[in-house]
């Protein structure tokens, strides 16, 4: 099972109760994100420090709370920043944007905010020019319509929706870029926390979506940004 | 437990396997409709029977394949008729149409028309005119949008959909009259049998949109007739 | 993509967190109704004031508890009213009753009260008589049939109803108007916080009967508005 | 392990494909039943023959259809009998009605017929007198209104429906006896095989309901007549 | 649609919030029972104080914490006891033992305590003698064994179990009463909070099982009571 | 609602049963795809004379099983081709591969490869390159390992699995492309016809994953050709 | 990424809808299981052509039924054989018993014995005694508790049992060996295919137990055997 | 219904609240074990006293938090302890590693240490010497195949992990152990509590993958050890 990865730098990083992934800057273009949930502060600002000593930048700290942050940054030092809109940390400067052209996060209501900034924070940081098109959901249809330009524009596009997650499908139909749904816990009743919205994303009429789980803003705009950096050197 | 409701006509008709609802009429302004799946072509004919000698008309046979439909026309005599598109049955002649405006029946794909087929008929059947629109699923929303004005002419809008049912939501934003949606079995894999359809309609952002069980073509055919009637003579 | 809508108003107020919906008015006969849950103080206070702005009256925000209702009511203005039985905030006065006829609103239980008021004072805001005939439930039927007079003067009936809601089937067995079913997520063990009455109110066998999301009372007061009004001046 | 059971019978009929459990008459008044379903008409005869050996009567066979019960026929002798209308195959005659009154079986339409009669002739082959109630649903009220009186006079009571499953709320809530509801799989779309009737019946708000398994009538009136043979020699 | 029910008494009594049903007591042999989840402990001691009036009694109270408990004791009068074991609160004096025996409620560990209690507590209130047999799960099944003859002697058995609930269905091959299943929400994970042992009661194995709601020990209580008193007057 | 969309082509073609986008082409880059389920191959036949006529190519028909794909062709004429591995219909010539790099299609066992083919065929009829690396289930991990060189050299990978879909999460943590992961119904059980892989693959640990539909092949390859033709002129 | 696997063999055969995983029998101490369903005669016969090249005996094939078997058999040779009860195919003989102790397969009905069967074959196959004891459900226990001797003289036991699964518990309740509990789809309505024994036996009260999917016999007795032979030669 | 069990040791110990399994030492080799959830500290604090009087050690206590165990500990004397990382209370001392090879513990990631910690400190105290594999999860695969040797050399692996739990797949694949799966509730979204990881687990594609409860490491420590202890004296 020998295989053709190269072992130029050291593979991980063993804290204990964690392994940290060090070639995951080298294999896939980005350090290793730290899922924030269910760890504590220590354990996060250890994470940190031992990505910082090898080098990798920038390192996003995902669904971090901002109590948890403030722990966080005390320990981990001046460039580690706290995100509160998108509830991320990250460690090092975002990267200029280089990518094939602007990436369109679009929400379809107020709530989904969070979720959107997630999303748009994250394809910031890695990299991306991002034009936010928020609560524009299909209830007052003209509100989409009237911004087809700037979604066109656009060589990605993020949809973010709960309740039924109608927007996903419509912006589908309404572009010739990749569409990530992502379906957020927004709603209540029948919406099931995103199972409504998660469901409807999947079997969308429109071709060229893909879905991700239910408030993962960061895993769309971590794929947004890989798709978007396409054809250019990884 | 005495109430109000009068009995001047025969309550019902015991047939051993079936009590017949003569008072549905008088109550209701429309006969008992019979439910033909899981019954025999005998059972249909009979239930008719009792209900033409009871002077009640129109009746409709729901969920009627061909073949049983042949068997039923072979004894239920002349003023029956089979319409295949929407597997109905019909004993006397439609109504005339009297209701305060069309009902627009909007269908998302060409699978979805047997569905649609079966609200239109059953609305036609009970005095109303009906404008067919389908096919305008939102993955092309001009078609929609081009027929906006037909949809805004109506008084009640019947919206089919199988998939994800994005439709109901879409034509919700764009009308002021109350809309029925209609979630079909059309669809596969995460579709589950009509299902991501129906979650995506009752979690409508649109007001004004109420959900009927899947597939049941009837039942909004029957309520958009009982809405377009409203304040006439009952 | 060119449609007939008319745009001699302002399509929408964009406060940066959200796009406000100046034509719902002109489009569908009512306002923008605010979504509470998720949204802060501050935003529900900004939306409402670009709606007085714009001259729309009546609004409700809907699932608004008292301490943020508190919040919104200081800054708001004396236009604002608060209507805790039914969770909801209104500005501007109630229309004047002019509907077709009364609007019932049956409940099964006490506990569905908040739903049923809900969908009750909506009901009122917007220009309807209401008629409130609350735990009647099926399980001491005399409650619910010595009110059938009451039942069938009315021109729009919702039923509001949590554990089975066999309601819905009972009710709509003895009424001509359009039925509109509420499931509540009152129970527990397999009520499954509403899926059982929800399941249960789109199987009913009684025609005529369409269903909202659980714990939609707002939606089911618009809904019987809007048929309410039927044929009149939209 | 000892316990007080007694062993002046044989235990069990070891047939290598089954183990026939002959201590079954003793212990629970009514011989083994033979699930029919999975099992091939020769097992079928075999097990039969084994219960006759041990002059075991009446022995029921359920969810047997009309080929398998001629194969098992034509070998199982002339005190086999088979009972389309329930599914049912009885060997031995049925006991004389000896409870403590008629048992009541109640059901919502003529599709559910299958089940009820499974119910009906269960409870007839037990030694219970039986009273049918059919076609009965709640949709048209009065049908069972009308009936209340055969109703309340019966000392247990079957309540079998799909689609909604309404009447067992209804029937719970007329009678003092004790009611056990059967769900079928009647229905189509969000009835989903029985489920939404399994649901409501297990959330009546009626006090004095029970539930047995989605179609099975065998067991509801099983249950019923070892209700209806209560206080008495066992 | 008139019917038979007397009505010597008073039908109900409108407290504005609810309608007390005072013909419960003479339509099923036991007053109206008080769901008192989701009613404030004003509301439970206005209609506990209406059934008083109407001399009603036994009441009980289901799902009555502590707190709310002594608020309703402080205005209910001395005739008011709290059961806290079972949640329950009672009006007046539990009835005599006249069933026709005794009533067992056995339960797997004791986790299920507060459900088994409920029954228990509810069927002495209603005239039974109950035997309680707790935590005799089948992993260790020399428990349930050796009180076996404890378990044959009741005229009713009232099984309560969470996690797999396999008690029921082992219960059942034991016994020739009547069985009361009553699933739990004991357990974690797959359990489902009570899903698992809901759905393998209601497939079991055993005939003359039947099954109520996760958790509703007093549905169980109330109809083993019932069925305990069959042939009786009632 | 004026949008910039071009009206410089006929928009659609109205067939009665269908209304076909003709902006598609214009809209997304490729013409309107043939949802081959549920429609005769009478209608597909008059769906694709419509698109030739328009000039578009090449037009996929999905879900087109061998039978109604020789009915197609037998009135489709000679550019009309059949390609059974994928159940794929094609109208005209594929593209030449004109993408940045090939797309790896990723499968899971013999059984996927219905859907792999659906992805690979659709992935080279748009103008892609395809590796197919079938059969690399994570049973036996060396297979994939030993192909992580091919696997790393696509700018897509499409990712295809059944039962409990590891592949992609394992294939989302060896390459730095973005992968499109497609469950498929494979297995049987608790694999629940694909929900097991669904739920896998949607909270995959692996960063840069996202999901279509159950066996949507399909839409895999159109996604996969999407994002390899990024940068390009559309 | 290099690992320490030997590289001795060939890892793996192309076929190229097929990559055999030659690795296994080294590996794993068991050649690669071939999964009949979905695969042609022709498939499986050049997947054991090519195990049987690499010398790699017993192979098992499962989910065979007879007719697929026959054609596999007519170009296999010699060495194949069908397994009817199991629905298995085997290339070579069964290894001689040499594990622990006897393996005991205990169901709980008829119906479950092809399920049952493909568990013991497979241990059969593999090395192994076993002992049936088949249709002891719990509904009559003493034929389980007449068979405690030999089920504890197993040095392994595999529960089969379908509708709830109450055995999987009360076996692992009885003895002190690993317990692989088997659930099966046998049943009808709320076992819903088989879910209803799976949750039960994942919340078993008995420690020691550990479950395998749906039906699936063969992974049971695959575990049972690798477990049987622990602390000897692999 | 007689059986072989000895009756030499006294079978129960009668709390009242409890029946005390002392049986179980004798029956399976371990005393019984206490689920700490909804029982105070006192009841956990009497069953202690009583299994210590029947001299059975070591006792686990399960899913007991921090503040419990300080009040059992009060109570229950110098040989309790409390193991915070696995929230296990112990009375006595651990059995000293006699099994036929250390245990390997493999989890995902760091959020899944408190359950693996529940595993492999269950099984140290049962007498088995355990290796901890934390955080390989397969999105860094060179994390676990760089631990191949330690994964191979283990007797018997539990592979503990949430989100998709494709781990169990991978390790399942690369060892010829055993191998225990257990699903843990770490994720959010369409993870559902743990359930994306149990349907995965049930479905792997690798043989030798049994799987237990969500979150249950105790569970799996307890099997794990039994499996270890094959072959040696009981």
């Amino acid at each position: 099972m020998k295989t053709k990865m190269k072992n130029s730098i050291r593979a991980e990083a063993s804290l204990g109760f964690a392994n940290v992934d060090l070639q995951r800057l080298e294999r896939q273009g980005v350090p290793e994100v730290v899922y924030g949930a269910g760890k504590t502060a220590e354990q996060i600002a250890a994470i940190l420090s031992s990505l910082r000593d090898a080098g990798q930048s920038p390192v996003l700290v995902t669904r971090l709370d901002a109590e948890k942050a403030a722990a966080v940054a005390s320990v981990a030092g001046p460039d580690f920043t706290y995100l509160p809109e998108g509830r991320l940390g990250r460690l090092g400067e975002p990267r200029k944007p280089n990518g094939i052209g602007p990436i369109a996060v679009v929400s379809g209501g107020t709530s989904d905010q969070p979720v959107a900034e997630e999303a748009a924070l994250t394809a910031e940081t890695l990299g991306n020019e991002v034009v936010r098109i928020y609560d524009v959901g299909v209830a007052g249809l003209h509100r989409l319509l009237s911004r087809v330009d700037a979604l066109r524009s656009a060589s990605v596009v993020i949809a973010v929706a709960g309740m039924e997650g109608a927007l996903a499908s419509v912006v589908g139909g309404l572009v010739a870029a990749p569409v990530i749904a992502v379906p957020t816990s927004v709603g209540y009743g029948a919406a099931f926390d995103g199972l409504a919205a998660l469901l409807s994303m999947l079997n969308s009429c429109s071709a060229g979506v893909s879905v991700v789980n239910i408030d993962n803003g960061f895993g769309a705009g971590f794929l947004a940004s890989r798709i978007n950096h396409m054809g250019g050197a990884r």
